[in-house]
């Protein structure tokens, strides 16, 4: 049976470069690059090695970048870093939400597109606020934000601030993890204070991650002990790890120009012929292409149940998932559909098809038919159970 | 140039049984264990049923058992289950004692064999204590604490609470990174309410360890998110990596009885061969086997610079570390070496010399003679700069 994954927002597999230059950190050079002896140094110079060419790759100092355990940690992170309030957009990652409402939340609502009222985030920010976390790119409905605006917000308080005396810190943190290899994740250009990456989305490494953090910016340790990182993240440091990270950003970035407009071609024809097919289908995020994420389409088909769908696809090899991943194995609607004011019907019958870099035309030619029937038959069932 | 690895307590090599069960999740099953399609569903149970042969493995039920990214992460999560005051070991590991400083630590000296004094431990726990973290293991002098008997007084003390209606609880957690795959690491035998393992001490994965609990224990996360772990550890699931650690810890309790011994022997080779050619040698931790980690063997040289000493080792290829990798690469002489007494003269020339499954008794004939050999250069080389 064919088998299409389109699911890459999900995970991502690992190429054969970064397994390649991982492998030796797992036997021969499996040193603790704490140790003092020769094989060991060369295990830290290693790792420091990944640390530089990781910074170099979003137009940072090495010093400044804080490996950690994925993005959920590096997320944590960044909010520990101040006591709060905090101004999240209504849609982030579930991790920022939650870190968001420990620290005294202030959700700023999102347009229909995802797009983050920047009037709402101005009123929001004003006085007292000590963070404002919003996305570089949703992983759900793939809305870019415009962080340089934003980030005009942000400094336009911080002189407000100034000349007020009021000594309150104010800093942006970005989660970019989605938008990574699609878009330009140049710290300086973003105009952001922290950022946060996760290799497992750009076929690097699971369980690793990073936090960037701006001079000026004091970060405060989750974790205790021998104090790696700096004192900010302590255990054993994972060599491995960083070294698939640097290798999986590094191709990342030579691959996006040609990898964004393949993707964005190939999600061109997902919605032109989706429409087509099931011409009641709904597609959520920005219509403009160059506010969303190439590689992803969020369509809903109302009258449909997703968990149900997700299943029959499944049966014919076809791969795809209901939004983010943490959330779809609860089965509740997604925070990020009620967000932009999906009604819960168009909500429920909602696919997240997300390509990459394994994902042909002939893929999408066949998932597009498969999914075509499948809602068909999805549809007619609750049709003749609603008349039951 | 001959080679011989004697750090094992700082790192393990993985076993090729480990790296080949890893691998499928690294590639082809990269799914993300949360998303809702099969391939995704079949990822899920892998990581599910790695989990319950570690909680077999440590005779417990997996719903006790919290995947961690590590040892250090395990302890500090430990520590997050209670406000404290805390009791721990003089002799604690950098992580333990960093988490008991900021809970309001007290801390239990211990004797010059490294065993904690039980009466001044009874003593810190009366009354207001919340937690007892006693390492199984030290990982520098190899001393096997009396748990049983730590777990006896933790007891007496709920008791006596239970009688005066204090409603106080008290835990008793211990990180038993060092000890297992040398010592039975079963939760019910040892008596303890929470334990802390490492797969990268098992010849397992770096990055990966576990907090097991008792039923009672509150534990709250220190990383907030989509919820995973039963809310107490967000994050993607390392797939791969508790499929690895399962496999390491299964294959370490199947040669414990067997390694132990040879190890035992190897390690009084050590101290024999080492006492004949270096008389002055001060061996540290404790005398009775029973006491102590089977293949460590902590050996002093009173005149001899230890970080000097390293480096004329690794020239032949020996490679020793001088303590817990952490606190050697920051180059200052050891709090566990302070605790037990040793005077700065004699800890400064010590060597952790720790055997694991690849050490042949020619490793150790080879390492001896370069160790006796190197101590004897750097004495000289100390004596004529002292008469200089």
């Amino acid at each position: 049976m064919k088998s299409v994954y389109l699911d890459y927002a999900a995970a991502t597999p690992m190429t054969t470069q970064v397994l390649d230059a991982m492998a030796p950190y797992w036997s021969e050079q499996f040193y603790n690059p704490s140790a003092p002896y020769a094989p060991a140094r060369t295990a830290r110079r290693a790792f420091e090695d990944a640390r530089a060419r990781l910074a170099h790759a979003i137009g940072a100092r090495p010093g400044n970048v804080t490996l950690t355990a994925g993005a959920t940690e590096a997320n944590n992170l960044a909010f520990a870093s101040v006591a709060g309030p905090v101004v999240v957009s209504a849609i982030e990652h579930e991790s920022v939400l939650a870190c968001a409402e420990a620290h005294g939340a202030r959700v700023v609502n999102v347009a229909k597109d995802g797009i983050v009222d920047l009037v709402a985030l101005r009123e929001a920010v004003a006085g007292d606020a000590e963070l404002v976390s919003v996305s570089l790119a949703n992983g759900e409905i793939g809305t870019i934000q415009p962080l340089r605006a934003i980030g005009d917000i942000v400094r336009e308080e911080r002189m407000r601030r100034l000349e007020r005396a009021n000594p309150t810190p104010l800093f942006l943190h970005t989660d970019a993890s989605q938008a990574a290899g699609h878009i330009s994740v140049n710290v300086s250009s973003l105009g952001v204070d922290m950022m946060t990456l996760s290799a497992a989305k750009l076929y690097g490494p699971k369980q690793v991650g990073l936090l960037w953090h701006a001079d000026g910016v004091e970060l405060r340790p989750l974790v205790l002990g021998g104090g790696q990182e700096g004192g900010l993240r302590s255990g054993t440091e994972n060599v491995a790890g960083a070294v698939g990270f640097a290798i999986a950003l590094e191709q990342a970035e030579a691959l996006r120009p040609a990898e964004s407009r393949r993707l964005r071609k190939l999600a061109a024809l997902v919605r032109m012929e989706l429409r087509k097919a099931v011409p009641y289908v709904v597609f959520s995020g920005p219509s403009q292409d160059a506010r969303r994420l190439p590689g992803l389409v969020h369509a809903s088909f109302p009258g449909v149940e997703a968990r149900r769908l997700v299943i029959a696809l499944e049966r014919k090899g076809v791969y795809v998932g209901t939004g983010s991943a943490c959330a779809a194995s609860r089965m509740r609607v997604s925070h990020v559909l009620k967000a932009i004011g999906l009604s819960e019907d168009v909500a429920q019958g909602s696919l997240r098809i997300s390509m990459g870099r394994l994902t042909t035309n002939e893929d999408i030619a066949y998932a597009i038919q498969i999914i075509a029937k499948s809602v068909e038959e999805e549809r007619g069932r609750s049709h003749r159970e609603v008349r039951a």
